[in-house]
């Protein structure tokens, strides 16, 4: 049965082909454990380890691969980074919009070590104030983080000038790119951030179980996992060579080779034109939404910037409701909720009733959007 | 190109046909996110994950599957088992015979918040004598931290009888099975084991990506990671629900469904089946390599129990080029070096030369066992 699937913000869906007929390659031919044995599997696991570093690098203007580190998913790569990072004593700036892999880590470091935090409040449309940055420094601010873009409303924040600010204070900057790795461009140099948590399995149309940290050459943070590298053995700490430090216990050479081919796909069609043709998707879905009576769509308006996301609501409807509709009635999946993220949904005005949120990908079709518009229109009526 | 594998202690290879079946299967048709929507792909993908949960509980005798959380690897596991339970001024027990991916994560908390650690001594076969842990026990002994088996010599470690004398003093046992959950049988019940940490891509024959941990009921650990869990999301405390509480952030739907179809396979066949083959291949290896001139070999004797692993030298050659020699004129697949256990090492009297590494598996056949052989022959000879 064909699913309509609006639910790429979660996981992207479908794959490209190869990313499928790579992970079954790897499975029958070399998955061994990568730079932990000399034998020719092992050699080509760890090859293909460094291949998908070099695309990472590629990608996001990294100089040196090896400052990418593979993780377990997002949360891992941000948790790594803020835990890694962040000592007693320190201020953090964050903002309303972040995803509770932000938030609950640093409310853990507030009750653990007694960290100070500022949250940014958003506007409803999920707009941070440059203003509020500047106001917020204080003498023993060390980091700011933030999302490049909100997984709620797909608002994208001005990275660079966020970062432009803080630098002039020394303060370092982590983004959470789980929303844009791979859908919006990304220049770690340009753009002046010193870490960078992404996902695999979103934009970068990997598999789950994937995705990564860059940590600036200058940085050496405290690993969040100790154990095994197949480096230095003998010594009872980690040992500072990267990728090694922070990357401990047997690493996803599987679902890497399937992120690599996500790479390749990328790399080849652009990011650029990914986010263009997911621009002009989600322009297409909001115009039509924006026609039914009763429909309150929220976050930037037609015209503006943003990712592929529309967060709505339907008059005297509740959102979980109306994704069981969605997914019963049609085949459409959509996600329902509160997104993991109580603070932006405080700023959009949603807190109380959550909202439906439909994300497009790079092969949703045009199709696809008219028939989603002609369901939400029927769900609307009824 | 026929590899010939020996390197099953790392990773198991090759998998039943249906892993990779299942995996694809999985990429095409349902790679959603599981607990996060209410979608059909959604809750296919959710009801995998604790089919897998439960098999797991199956095979180790859990009574609540929700009290087994999946991570990226056993280190990941092993970091949120240790981390997660001892506190400042606790005192834990270990062995010399640990993984680093338990020793570093202990050296680490001694460093930052000062807890005591006793390594109990093993001997040169690998044997941790139970009159050593009596002897270690202090009043604030919190934790019994040790392998199941060796990941250098197979030694298969009383973990019962362990347990038996830890409880006695309210000591809580943290068990790590990376070189046995699937290929010897374990009962968390039977064998008194509070934690149990396991990698999902050895002895079970998932893909790479895949774990757990099993944490008793009465346990609540401080969480590893923080972050979303699609429940309580306006919580800024991770929820105490399990499994929620210790899986944060995105799970590796794929790399799970290929881990169920492993475990399924386990079940069908019978842990015991396994390690009774395993048991009989690197016996016959043992022997064979027992009659040639110039080998040492390391761990319990001929007839002893243990886990299908041998750790062996030949006379004046350094291990790695041993391994080379395997791997380049013999297409074997071995890992020599140090395994990532100095104290194992100096236990067994290998902490200079390292040692080649030759584990088997289920899919092992008794031609390579006699391949094998004449390999390491002919690399004596020369």
């Amino acid at each position: 049965m064909k699913v309509y699937y609006f639910d790429n913000a979660a996981s992207s869906w479908p794959k490209p082909a190869q990313v499928t007929e790579a992970m079954s390659q790897c499975m029958n031919e070399y998955a061994a454990n990568p730079g932990r044995g000399s034998h020719q599997m092992a050699v080509k696991a760890g090859r293909l380890l460094l291949e998908a570093r070099s695309n990472l690098a590629k990608l996001f203007n990294i100089k040196n691969p090896v400052d990418i580190s593979f993780a377990f998913n997002t949360t891992m790569a941000l948790n790594q980074a803020i835990k890694g990072f962040v000592r007693a004593g320190d201020h953090v700036i964050s903002t309303s919009m972040e995803h509770n892999s932000v938030r609950r880590p640093l409310e853990f470091l507030k009750r653990e070590k007694g960290i100070e935090i500022t949250y940014l409040q958003a506007d409803a449309k999920g707009n941070v104030h440059l203003n509020d940055v500047k106001e917020a420094i204080k003498s023993n601010t060390a980091l700011m983080v933030c999302n490049h873009s909100s997984n709620l409303l797909g608002t994208i924040l001005p990275i660079e000038q966020i970062s432009e600010i803080v630098k002039k204070h020394g303060i370092r900057l982590l983004v959470d790119a789980a929303q844009t790795a791979g859908t919006v461009p990304i220049d770690v140099e340009r753009m002046g951030i010193d870490m960078l948590a992404f996902p695999g399995h979103k934009g970068l149309l990997g598999p789950q179980g994937t995705g990564g940290l860059y940590i600036h050459p200058e940085l050496e943070l405290e690993p969040l996992l100790h154990g095994g590298t197949g480096s230095q053995s003998e010594k009872i700490d980690q040992p500072s060579v990267r990728p090694d430090r922070y990357e401990a216990g047997t690493q996803n050479t599987v679902g890497i080779t399937g992120l690599n081919e996500g790479l390749k796909f990328i790399l080849h069609e652009t990011v650029e034109k990914i986010h263009n043709k997911e621009w002009q998707l989600i322009q297409r879905l909001m115009e039509g939404l924006n026609q039914i009576e009763g429909i309150r769509l929220y976050g930037p308006d037609l015209g503006e910037d943003k990712t592929g996301i529309i967060a709505f609501n339907f008059a005297e409807m509740d959102a979980s409701e109306a994704a069981f509709r969605f997914d019963r009635q049609f085949q459409i999946a959509v996600r329902a909720g509160h997104h993991c993220t109580p603070l932006a949904h405080e700023s959009a005005g949603t807190l109380k009733e959550g909202a439906v949120r439909a994300s497009v990908g790079y092969f949703t079709t045009e199709g696809e959007i008219e028939y989603f518009i002609e369901a939400a229109r029927k769900i609307a009526m009824t």
